[in-house]
Formats: C-alpha cells, structure tokens, sequence
C-alpha cells in the first residue's frame, strides 16, 4: 500500500528503508541549525523531528534515554561530574539525575529550540530542569569541549543526531582529543553509534577513531529503539584508562526505570557474534 | 514525505506503524491459505510478505531464525526429537539441525507454497532440507499435534505468522494442551510471541493460557528483528516440567551463527523490567 500525508514517514535512500507513525503534525519551524517538527501520533503520543528524522516520542523515549545514561554511568565507579553533549529533549540529563552519585551535570545542547520544544511538548523529559545540580547551556559542544578545564569530567554522554549537519563534527578523532583531555583519568565517554545492522561501517570507524584518538578500551551496547531506522541502536563506549570499566550492578537495581536493570545491563553489553568481529 | 508503489509497506492500523523497504514486486500468488508475495529490495535482498505481512528477507532472517532456534535447544537438556510448527521458509528447520545431537526435525507447514517459494527465492534457507534427520510434511499444524504420539517430543518451535488468519488456533489453550501432550515429560515448546512493545498484553495472555494449560513455567526471550513491527521480536517459552531448564551455553559457542552466542543466549533472557512485571 501506499502512505499518505496522515503518516509521518522518515524514509532513508541510504538504507532502502522506512518508518512510519500515522498521525497529525502540529508545529513545524525552521531554526539556525535545523528544521524541527512536533507531530500528535495515533499510538505513540507526540513525536520530535529533526530534519525528517525521528528524535523522540512519548511512548519509546524511556528505551534510548535509558539505555543511553544508565549502562555508562555504571561503568564508571563513581560518576560525580557528566556532560551531555546535544540531548536537548532533556530526556538523557533527566535519566542521569537519578544517580545520587552525580553532583553536577552539565547539557551542552547547540539549538536552544529542541529544548523550548521538549518543556511544551515533552514536560515529562523536562522535570528535572530545575535540579540544583543540572545546568542548561545552549551553545556549541565542539567549542565548548576545547575549553573546558582539562580532567575536570567523569562522563561524557554524546547524545546527537545523526553524522550528517550539525553532529558530523562529533564523530570523529578531533573532537576525541578534546574529549580525551577533558575527562579525568578514570573518566568515559559513551555516543549515540546508530544501527548495528544498518550502519555496522560507521560503528567500525567511529571505535578506530576512538582508538586513534587515545582511548585505551573500547566497547559497544545495544538496545530496542523502536522509532529509528530498523528499531535497532546502539551506543559506543570508549575508556580513557585501560580496566577502568566496573558494573555497578547494585545501583542497577535501585533505579526507577522501565527497561534498565541488572539483567539488561549485561544483556545490553552483550554482543551478536558479527558485531563483535566487526569492532575487534 | 508520502511512500508510492516503489516501495512495499506494511501499515498496521491497530499499532499506528508502518515499515517499509524499497523494491519491486517479483511475485504474487493467491494460496489456499494466503497471499504470498516476494520482492526483490533494494537493500534487504529478497523479501516475502504473507497477506501483506513481512515474513522473511535475506539480509536480517538471521536474527528470528538463529534466536528461535538456539536458545530453546540449548535450554533443553538433550533436544533430540524437534518439531516445527509453521516455519515454511525452512530457515529454522536449517537452524535447528545445526544441533548435532538432533535425530529428527519434522516441520510441520500448512501452506506448502511458501517452502516451494523459498526454494526459489532463499536457497540458503533451504539448504539443510535433505538432511536426512528432516521431515517437510504439508498439512495443518493443530491437526497434526492432536494426533501425534503422546511424550514423544522433546521441543516444539511455533514459527507462524500473527495470531490471525491461519494461525490464529496456534496461540491458546486448546493448542497447547495438544502440545503438552506431545511433549516428553522434560520437554518445552517455544513459540514466536510478536513485539514486546507493541503487543505486550498478546504475550501476557499467551503466558497465561499456556500456565492455564498445565506448562509449569514459562518465560520470554527477546531480540531484535528488523523487518518486524516495532523492529523488536520476542519469543515465549513454555516447560512440562518445573526447573528442567537448563543452559547449555558450552553449546552455544560451538554452533556457526551470526547472531546467537552464549553472551547473547544470556542477553536474549534479560527482560525489561516492565516486561518482567507484565508476565509475572
């Protein structure tokens, strides 16, 4: 069958694929960086666009943030400073401020629009804005990572579009030196990687780059993410310190989350056999 | 952006989703029971739909066949008398005699069009079908379980198409009592059990009918499928017997998959913690 305008359809020439949501776009505007619409769908509540692509909805959201925050921040033995690079739904800052452990966490979001956008029509990514220990700042985090104090963080998450536009910039080995110094010397990052089947040739270069850069170890995560191209991603972690990665599997469990726990923490660090020849 | 006839879509009302995959129409055929359609995809290599359904593409079977297969053999302590239930595209059937200590694998299909089908269109799918420890036999799976000798079973693989049309007496009660029968008294039956996002009130209803049944435990696996709704598969496990599950991950590493290793075997088990609520 055919889909018409009642559908928002993120159709990719790359990958000969595409998703589609039935429902109604409310809001469209084009800001300095990018193009964003808000759409009401029929079953997933409200939907963020950027550019065409899928960002967020209300009824998935909780997988990518989830497994986008937790999982790293439970590598590290004691994440007390993270910064979120993009993320400017508020969803991942919102998933990192429930680690007790965390004393300040920082988002560094280039389009203060996305952020505007969230409080309205994701209020529910947006309430821990106001926790003493968050700081929005809206700006670019390419720059902002080449001045920040160097070993001053625990946790860089990159939380971006896709490698095209305004993020191409953070995937790759120059922004990494700047991550590198940045991090104290126990510290991590962890990126947004894409598909593990659609994109496997990016996942490759982006672990080279990290490797290229300096990270001593890197690794890969995935997880269900149901609105992006085939409702499979993953995140990419990479250690400033060889053996500095632990599993706090105690704090797992403590958290208030709908997929996150002990158990899909290891199952998420667990690889297809062709993922793990492919990053070797 | 609307998608024209270049591309085949699976649009689902009731979940407000549609898939889609760039290509053209090889092949159309109205059966006894459906109707079959191959594509030749730009990206997926070939793909085939049942009465307007994804069924099976050369480039991410793998992911449902080596996961309905594996997993359930090798938590079966001696898995040596397969059935397969459904599963026309002999994908798992291929899978399933990977096992070397399986003596016979009978696949039991309604629609014999979709193995002749096959044939022609995934060869690599096929290519275990004259192993001598194979049974092809043509004719309905519900009937077949009736009559079958009692405890002569070890495990039984339900690889059909949704819960409606033809299949539709595959997922309750009735059928399950048939299988339970069947069963040896350590046997188990796994049984594809749709999206976990999607169709988590099917999967919690299915878990019910198969305890109301008499099975004496039952639990889900979960992994990605991209082709499916939502691009998130589950499939749902059943034992005769309590504590006879076993995991043989020694096995595991053993078998020449893409997918499916003992990590993966462990990750597949790893449920979302709203999941675990919903079938507890």
């Amino acid at each position: 069958m055919s889909l018409d305008h009642s559908w928002f359809t993120e159709a990719i020439p790359a990958t000969g694929t595409a998703f589609s949501l039935k429902g109604s776009k409310l809001h469209s505007e084009q800001t300095p960086y990018q193009q964003i619409e808000i759409w009401q769908t029929e079953s997933f509540g409200k939907l963020m666009t950027i550019d065409g692509c899928t960002m967020v909805s209300t009824r998935d959201n909780f997988l990518y943030h989830e497994m986008m925050s937790h999982p790293a921040l439970n590598s590290h033995p004691d994440p007390q400073t993270v910064v979120i690079v993009g993320g400017g739904d508020c969803g991942t800052l919102r998933e990192v401020l429930k680690h007790s452990e965390v004393k300040s966490a920082t988002q560094v979001e280039i389009d203060e629009r996305v952020t505007r956008l969230s409080e309205i029509h994701f209020p529910e990514l947006c309430d821990k804005n106001n926790d003493p220990r968050a700081t929005l700042f809206f700006g670019d985090g390419i720059a902002w990572m080449k001045e920040v104090a160097a070993a001053s963080i625990d946790v860089i998450i990159i939380d971006s579009t896709d490698p095209v536009g305004p993020a191409e910039g953070l995937f790759g080995k120059k922004f990494y030196l700047d991550c590198i110094k940045a991090l104290k010397p126990n510290g991590m990052l962890v990126q947004q990687s894409e598909s593990p089947l659609l994109h496997l040739d990016l996942i490759k270069a982006m672990h080279q780059a990290m490797r290229e850069a300096g990270f001593a170890e890197t690794t890969l995560l995935h997880f269900p993410q149901v609105i992006y191209p085939s409702g499979w991603w993953s995140g990419s972690l990479a250690f400033k310190q060889a053996g500095s990665k632990v599993s706090r599997l105690e704090h797992a469990d403590a958290l208030d989350t709908q997929f996150y726990n002990r158990d899909t923490h290891a199952g998420a660090f667990a690889l297809p056999t062709y993922v793990k020849k492919a990053i070797a």
